[in-house]
C-alpha cells in the first residue's frame, strides 16, 4: 500500500498547547502506527488568541517584542510576529490593548485606548513590512481606533485645537481630524483584519451596546460611548469623506474596525478564512489521506467560525473528511457531522482536574491519535 | 455491503453502569451509523463485583434476595441470581460476607464469618439448583469457610464437644469435624468458584498474611489466624482425608476457597474464563465484524485477568480485534495492544468531577461509540 499522508491542522488547545505543539503530539501518536507516512503540519488559528503564534509557526517566522502603551497608558511588552516571508507581520491587538491587560476593577472604556496597537503597526512600518495581519479580538477599548490613529500620526483635536485625551469618553468633543502627519507608508501596506464580528459602529448592535458592558461600561457609559462614536463617525465622514459607521465589522474591537478602515488600507476577512488562505491549507489537503483538526473545546459554538469547522468545510470541499480532537466536548456537536467532521474524540483519560489535563495535553493527544490510527489501520486490514 | 455484526462484551463501569447498560449505550451509539447491523450483547464480568448481575443479564435470569447472617452475624439482605436455565445460580460471597458490610472500626477477622455465604448456598439447594457459580472476591472473613460449612450442616467442635464460636479466631481450638449432617444435596451440585487468586491457605503467601491486614488484622492477629488455619487444615486432613492446605486458591477469600474444596464439589476457575465459558462468548465471536469491550478503568492491572483482557485474548484466538472503552485510562496500557486490544478510547468529554462522569456514563459511551463507528464507516468508504 502507498504510504499515507496525514494533514494535521489543529487550533491551539488554550492554556495547554500551541497549535504547533498539538501537531507534534498528533504526529507522535500517529507515527507509532504509520511510521512511514508523511505528516504535514498546518498549525491553525481562527483570528483569536494564538493567531500570531500559529502564523509564525506555519510560516517559519519569528516572534518579536515591543514595548508599547497598554490600554491605560501603562507600558506593556507586546508580542508580534514577523512571518517566514519577512514581508508580512502578524499582530493581535489584545497583546497591546487587550482586556487581559487591565485589572477588573480598573476597566473603564471611557479612557482605555488602542494607542499601543497603533504603536505595533508603527513598529511594523519601521521594519519595512508590506502586509500586516491583525487579529482584533479581546479588546479593552471603545475608542473607535482613535488611539491607534494617533500613534500613527493622526491628530484628533477639540474646538480649541487641543488634542483630545485618549479613550472613547472624549470623542464627543472631536472637532477636527488632522491626517497631515499620518504615516505615509501606510499607503503601501496592506492590512488584513481578521474579524468575525459584523456589528456596525453604532446603535443597538454597535460596539458600545454589544461589547461595552464586558469592558466595564455601565448603561450610562454605553450611552455616552455610543453617542461619542456616532459623533466621531460623523466628523470623519464630513472631513475625510469616509462613511464607515454602518459597515459590517466597524464595531469590532470597540470600533477599532472602523478606525482601521478609516486610516489604513484595511480589508476585513473572517479569521479562519484568512488562516486557511495564508497557510495554503486548501492546497495541502489535496494529497491528504487523513485530515486531523482539533481545539481545546468543541461544542455548539464551533460552527461559528472556529478552526475545526473551517478546516472541515475546506476539507469537505475537497471530498475529504476530518477527524477532530478536543479537550472538552460540549453540547450541540451533531450539526458538525454534516459539515465535514467525520468523527470527534475527546482526549481526556478520566476524571481529572482541569489543571492536570492542561499539563498533560500532549500525552493525551498522542495517546488518542495512536488509538485512532490503530482503528484506521485495523479497518485497512479488513 | 453485507450488514455488519457487532459483539458487545463489556464489563460494568463500576458505580456508573451495569455491563448490560454499557451494552445498551454502545448499541445506541453504533446504531446511529450502522442502523441495519446486528448487535449481540454479551454483558461480562470477571468474577468480581457485578458477576451475578452480568450472568443474570447474559442468560435472561432473575435477581433474588435472601436474608442471611452478615460477617458479624447481623442480618443482611443478600442478592443472588437464578440464571436463565433455571438450574444454575450465581452468588457473590461479598453480598453476604463482604468487607463492605462491616464498618471500618468493626473489622475483625477473628470473628467475621462466612456463615451467610453458606446460607445462600443452602437457599440454592432448597430451590433445586444443580450448579452454583460463586464469586469470592471482597470478603471480610478469615475463617477458612468454617462458617459456610456450619450453615450447611457441618459441626466444628472443641475438645469438650461444644461448637466453636464463629470466626477465624476460634479455629485453633478445633478438635473434631462432624460432617454427618452436611447437606447431602451438595453431592449432586456442581460449584464453580470464580477465583483469580492462587494463594495457598497458610504461610507467607497464605490467606492471613496476604489478605488479613486489609480485613483489619494486626500483625499479632495475622499470626494467630495463620496458625489457626494451619491447625484447621491439619484436623481436616486427619479426619476427612482431604489435604487442601497448599492447593492454589485455598487461601482465597480468607480460606473460603479451602472450605469450598473441602465440603463441596467445587472446582476453581479464573473469573473471566468462567464468564467466557458461561456466556458462550467464543461462539458468539465467530460472526463478529467488530468486537467491543470496556471497563470503568483500563490500566496495567487489566492484564491481570480483567474483562477487556479476557475478551481480547478470546477474540484474538479467533483472529478478531477488540475495541475497548474506558472511563479511566491509566498507565501501562501498551502491552494490551499485542494481546488483541486494537484500540482504547476514553469516554470522558472533558475536565469533570467523578460524580458527574459516573452519572453521565451512558451518554458518554454512546457518543464515543458513535464516533468510533463514524471512523469505521469512513474507512470502509475509502
Amino acid at each position: 500500500m502507498k504510504e499515507r499522508t496525514f494533514v494535521l491542522a489543529p487550533d491551539s488547545f488554550k492554556e495547554s498547547m500551541s497549535a504547533k505543539e498539538v501537531c507534534m503530539a498528533m504526529e507522535a501518536g500517529l507515527r507509532k502506527i504509520y511510521p512511514g507516512a508523511s505528516y504535514i503540519h498546518v498549525p491553525m488559528a481562527d483570528g483569536g488568541e494564538g493567531t500570531v503564534q500559529a502564523l509564525v509557526d506555519a510560516s517559519g517566522g519569528e516572534i518579536h517584542y515591543a514595548q508599547v502603551a497598554g490600554p491605560l497608558g501603562q507600558p506593556v511588552t507586546a508580542a508580534y510576529g514577523i512571518l517566514g516571508d519577512g514581508q508580512t507581520a502578524a499582530i493581535e491587538m489584545a497583546s497591546a490593548s487587550g482586556i487581559g491587560l487591565v485589572d477588573k476593577a480598573e476597566r473603564n472604556p471611557l479612557v482605555t485606548t488602542t494607542y499601543g496597537t497603533g504603536e505595533l503597526i508603527q513598529e511594523c512600518l519601521d521594519r519595512g513590512i508590506r502586509r500586516i495581519i491583525i487579529g482584533i479580538g479581546g479588546s479593552a477599548t471603545n475608542d473607535g481606533g482613535a488611539g491607534m490613529a494617533e500613534a500613527l500620526g493622526v491628530r484628533l483635536l477639540d474646538e480649541a485645537g487641543e488634542p483630545l485625551p485618549r479613550g472613547g469618553g472624549s470623542l464627543g468633543r472631536l472637532a477636527r481630524v488632522d491626517i497631515t502627519s499620518l504615516d505615509a507608508r501606510l499607503q503601501q501596506v496592506q492590512l488584513i483584519v481578521a474579524c468575525d464580528v459584523t456589528n456596525p459602529l453604532c446603535g443597538d448592535e454597535g460596539a458600545s451596546a454589544v461589547f461595552g458592558p464586558q469592558k466595564g461600561a455601565t448603561p450610562d457609559m454605553v450611552q455616552q460611548l455610543d453617542t461619542n462614536l456616532a459623533h466621531y463617525a460623523a466628523v470623519v465622514k464630513q472631513q475625510l469623506h469616509k462613511d464607515v459607521r454602518d459597515l459590517p465589522g466597524a464595531g469590532a474591537a470597540g470600533g477599532l474596525g472602523a478606525g482601521l478602515m478609516i486610516f489604513t488600507q484595511a480589508t476585513l476577512q473572517k479569521g479562519i478564512e484568512m488562516m486557511i488562505e495564508y497557510t495554503g491549507l486548501r492546497e495541502k489537503l489535496v494529497e491528504a489521506d487523513f485530515v486531523f483538526t482539533g481545539e481545546g473545546g468543541i461544542d455548539f459554538q464551533t460552527r461559528l467560525g472556529k478552526t475545526p469547522y473551517g478546516v472541515a468545510r475546506t476539507a469537505k470541499a475537497s471530498g475529504k473528511t476530518v477527524i477532530a480532537l478536543a479537550g472538552y466536548i460540549g453540547e450541540g456537536i451533531e450539526p458538525l457531522y454534516s459539515e465535514g467532521i467525520g468523527a470527534i474524540f475527546g482526549i481526556v483519560p478520566g476524571a481529572s482536574s482541569l489543571e492536570k489535563l492542561l499539563a498533560e495535553g500532549p500525552a493525551n493527544v498522542e495517546r488518542t491519535c495512536e488509538n485512532i490510527a490503530r482503528l484506521l489501520k485495523l479497518s485497512e486490514q479488513d
